[in-house]
């Protein structure tokens, strides 16, 4: 994680990137951002409390950059209930139960966020060291991701109401239309290339070291599955063919009674055959779009019934480094996942501290996702980066793209 | 469920029940009311709702009552939404998930009680039938119970948050104090003796028809089992003594790690070495009052290892009713558990229509409680009162009394 | 307990018993004695077991009986293995891996069953006690009850195996053809009738004292309820129509799909609609028999649909002692659900020691059955007899008879 | 799947493999052989009739092979009961159920055996055609994976027996003494090198396609971790210290409530500190042996202790193929996990048959283990072959080697 950054860079993003958080509470009311419909997502205000927290506790308790004591810890249970998972931190409210912390409120928490931005805004007019830089810098991407997953996480929970309530009413209408792209492939020569990030500027650790992989000749999609393609395949019995399907992913089409995407319904008329809800609420199937909301089981038995199948992380950095004109929808659109499982670069070292939790210790059963989504922060992706999910989650903005 | 009621105290009733359930409410936020910390309890804005939906679907919506269908359905959602169990109504949100719904918001559901107030109050204007007076009653009887479970409900729910919150700081203070009660024991004589209501004012269908029991001689405890008592059955091994107990009751106790009564900690010295969580937040353990927050199958235990045993209902309600003023505790203390499974009384019988679901197909596995507790409505409870729960639920206001 | 048996009564039955069991254990490999299809049910093997480890644990093991050591103990382990529910004895095995025990053999098993034979044989021969008679019928009928679970457990077993093997193909050829019985009713009147066991022969301690219970006027059903009239049932939707059932009896049939009784199959046309299975595999169904493998919820929800209800405990023993020969199929068909829940008598006390466990601490949650089934050994049941099962359990060879 | 075989070498190596089998089972009773101890083994019963069912079923069964009817199916349902997982053949008895089929009993399946291999014996004298033989093969080759399991599994089944009955009291003593290994590790360069299968004699598709692979320079230790080492992480507290662990590892340490290997106890005098549970019953630990019955998690948190790190499966093969003199204990030994997870090979394609499922469907989450372990068939591993199982598994003769 190094990073080289001028001292008003890095006040812009700091507060450019707390503030972005702030204005996705906006359409939410207390309660919205008190539920937590799963174990594995989060309320809202846990989102906005924890994101604080991580600049708090690695930053603000850090004697290196606190000598003087200048900002006192705002509370201590709050390195209980923020904490999300770092071991070296210690004890921490177990993930099922954050839906149930009614209390601090809301506005005690939004009073939270206010100290710990002064504090640090104080604290890089001291002056900016190397390691607080990077700490700052870490923070805020850290805050990007939370963004995203403060976005997946409020539609999963507002999608187990009945109503079926928006978020926000026009939340696509500011992103671009999808344009249809044409089904081609792209062709790529067997060679060693350089994986992983070799630049000065920000990356996460799971991005290095930067390493040699031998390709074999791939071809790769131009472009996303459509849900046009999808309905082709739940038209042809895909979800109910167990040939398509991985051992583990048609145990899980089984028991979860798969039959479409996540958040698709077959629908009243007036959507059409099927709909899907989103962010804006339920609306009809846009049959140009990207399909969305799929598993990687999904996507995996998908490419079996073309004929294809998924590309390995290192043919897609390969093919998006390559920047042809002809590959889209690469960025800003939908997460696509790969046939990688989610492991360590060769030669992969976590750092000392318990930012070291950071990714290392994730590494067993996922798989990596490239590119990003419409919900991503600005900036915060690069064709080096590596999401990451485990094969049967859905609520991510997730797709594919195929190869050969 | 005969009633005999006049317009006007119909429609005081009516106001001060409603009025008191909103003033349950005052001390918590919309989060507060929002959580929901287990599948068998609701988040508080559910009762709200629910209570309000009983006299909109029972009265309102029935033609007999409005025939000119002079108010029109709050919000079809609603009867999906606020139905608690009535098949006869129809398909309904599944418990576990009413802590989901964030929307429709506090202030809706604020309105939708005020709305439904008004259409009330305007029928009794029109004329108060016996049919009409009847459902009133039972609504105003129903909100009562569930004003109890408000308040059990959201003691349970900030009971998971690790800070402990109260509820409200000084509830207790407005109760009367406990005085302790000596060990003694008042003793009745056999013979058959008349079990059930019989009076021309209100009473659930459960405590009809009024019948004979044969009772043997017995001896009734004149007060509640006490803090210090108990604290003499944990120090004695109680909790670890699989001889004490019913063998569901010693699976459970293993299960659940059961080592004291629920809400109780061992803690740190400023409150002794025990203490309690309780409406008012965590307090040193008061040893002259009764017991709290005990299982049916704690309660039985208990009475074993004392070398006694739980009154039957029928002996409860026998001495209840001899009105001797050894008798102390009946009732604004704790539920009181019994030694009866909740069954049917010899010719009782539902009603037919809807409300008929109230009270008949919960007769299994249950037990009885007699008397009632502190957060009894005002009132709400008589001798021939039948309160009931499953041998291992704690979180209602439940303690013992003993007998031989 | 009392008793009172001479010397060669209780020979002869001991050794009858004994050799009963071994009787039945005859159709079966020993493959089949091993395996165990479910947690509350136990492999053939076990029973043959633990019979005789009662017999040895309490009375060879007796310091009273064995006071010379006459007999050792045949294997340290045995206590642990075939331990049923003793917390007195200590641990044990959960009844969950009694399936799991392939070693010691079946012939260790039997060579076991013999070595305690001679051992109780011998000890009868040195004098009989009271204490000694008292704990030897105890055995005898602990092993008759274990020989009908011996057959509703092998029963369940092999019902496991898609080939639907028999227990033994003219299993019901021995016993009596069931003659149809005319749909009537019997009626009594009110009183005031002793209840439980008054005699100076053999009963289980939960049919005591003795006791006054005052019963309402009420009508019996001459016979049970039969195929033919579950057929009924079953094409009026009973199985779909949660108005007819007790909220946990509903939840139940959801979480189970229960659609007819268990070992019904909806079949091939040799059989008929509907094939059942049994200890002569599968069979048609016949119309006359009384229905079987029913449960307490299935039972309850049958009475409520014919506006009938299921007779209490009381009322079926008053109705079973009067003798009138209009009643029939009271003993060696089915057992009878009734409508009352398995709690103590008034009075009751269960002994002192270890054996004190055997029946009293099961009285929780479960429902008492009444007469006997053709698979109930001779002698064994009388009409204070008390079965109990939990009311969603379905696998005895349970029926109903209805009251009003 | 190519193979080259005379037809006597597979005749010899058919009789050979079938008879060891049964050879195995030589220790066993009917009992032992009928018992399941979870969902994930199988009845040794069910290892000798599913084998049998492969031939049947692949070859016998196939019209090309069988074109005159001379073997007529042995039985309908076996096709049901003795599948494992073949979808393409149909629905097949649940695997948790296999320890309830006491019948075909064992008497029946070893008929089985006979009559389906005097049929294999008859069609391979009629002549030998590449696809036969190679059906024929394969078939062997998956008799020796159920070689292993039936040793695994029965090992598992009988460790639930609190008794720790052993196998077969000298198993180990047929096996050679392991000398101790120093700690040492040879070390390798960076290259691209040849990694999969490309000989003419049998693989499993999962070993193909041949391909390049990058491998960085490495070091790769000459002997495994022995049981002496492994008490030392114990000592540290290895399992006690989340920072060592994966998080999914974790989890599973504190789920299971890890302390030790599976099979490992602590124990009394005789056994020393530590005892170890195998095949010849409960033994003191040898501290020169590898350890076994790890899981992956736990060579993964031993490594990350030592600073070292698992090789990669294209280490291990690579290292494996230069036959370097220093690098010991490579097969016959124990399983040694790699680091990385089991994916399909650049290229790989399933054939296009039932056969296709045997290896690909399996393909997520779980990790290549390389080597071959004491228990593994003669002849059956290579340097190419891939094993595989899920990261918490440990009932595997499982071990590691470290790399760096």
């Amino acid at each position: 994680m190094q990073a080289k950054y001028t001292l008003s860079s890095i006040t812009q993003a700091f507060i450019a990137t707390r503030s972005h958080t702030l204005s996705l509470a906006a359409p939410l009311s207390e309660a919205d951002m008190q539920i937590q419909s799963d174990d594995f997502v989060s309320p809202s205000k846990w989102h906005l409390a924890h994101t604080t927290w991580f600049f708090e506790e690695f930053i603000l308790k850090n004697l290196e950059f606190n000598p003087t004591g200048f900002h006192s810890l705002f509370s201590e249970p709050y390195r209980f209930l923020f904490n999300s998972y770092y071991e070296t931190i210690g004890a921490r409210l177990p993930q099922k139960n954050r839906g149930l912390i009614s209390r601090p409120s809301l506005q005690e928490i939004l009073n939270y966020r206010q100290v710990v931005d002064k504090a640090i805004l104080a604290l890089i007019e001291q002056g900016l060291s190397d390691a607080l830089a990077s700490l700052i810098v870490l923070g805020i991407h850290h805050e990007q991701q939370h963004q995203e997953l403060f976005l997946t996480d409020i539609l999963f929970n507002l999608s187990h109401n009945p109503l079926k309530p928006e978020y926000q009413s026009h939340f696509f209408s500011k992103k671009t239309l999808v344009a249809p792209i044409k089904n081609s492939f792209s062709s790529f020569k067997a060679g060693l290339v350089s994986i992983g990030h070799a630049h000065d500027d920000f990356c996460f650790d799971n991005e290095l070291p930067q390493h040699q992989v031998f390709i074999a000749p791939f071809k790769f999609a131009d472009g996303l599955v459509t849900n046009a393609d999808w309905l082709n395949f739940i038209e042809d019995g895909g979800y109910n063919n167990p040939l398509l399907w991985l051992a583990d992913g048609w145990k899980t089409v089984q028991a979860s009674q798969w039959q479409m995407p996540l958040y698709w319904q077959k629908s009243a008329d007036s959507l059409g055959e099927y709909g899907r809800y989103s962010l804006d609420g339920l609306q009809p199937l846009n049959l140009s779009e990207p399909v969305c909301h799929i598993s990687f089981f999904e996507a995996d038995a998908y490419a079996r019934w073309c004929g294809k199948r998924l590309p390995t992380e290192a043919e897609w950095e390969f093919a998006a480094a390559s920047k042809m004109p002809e590959i889209l929808q690469l960025y800003s659109e939908r997460w696509q996942w790969t046939a990688s499982p989610y492991i360590a670069y060769p030669g992969f070292k976590p750092t000392a501290d318990a930012v070291g939790e950071y990714n290392g210790k994730f590494m067993n059963g996922q798989y990596v996702l490239r590119g990003s989504s419409f919900a991503t922060a600005e900036g915060h992706a690069r064709v080096t980066y590596r999401n990451f999910f485990y094969p049967h989650q859905r609520w991510q903005f997730t797709s594919l793209r195929l190869a050969e």
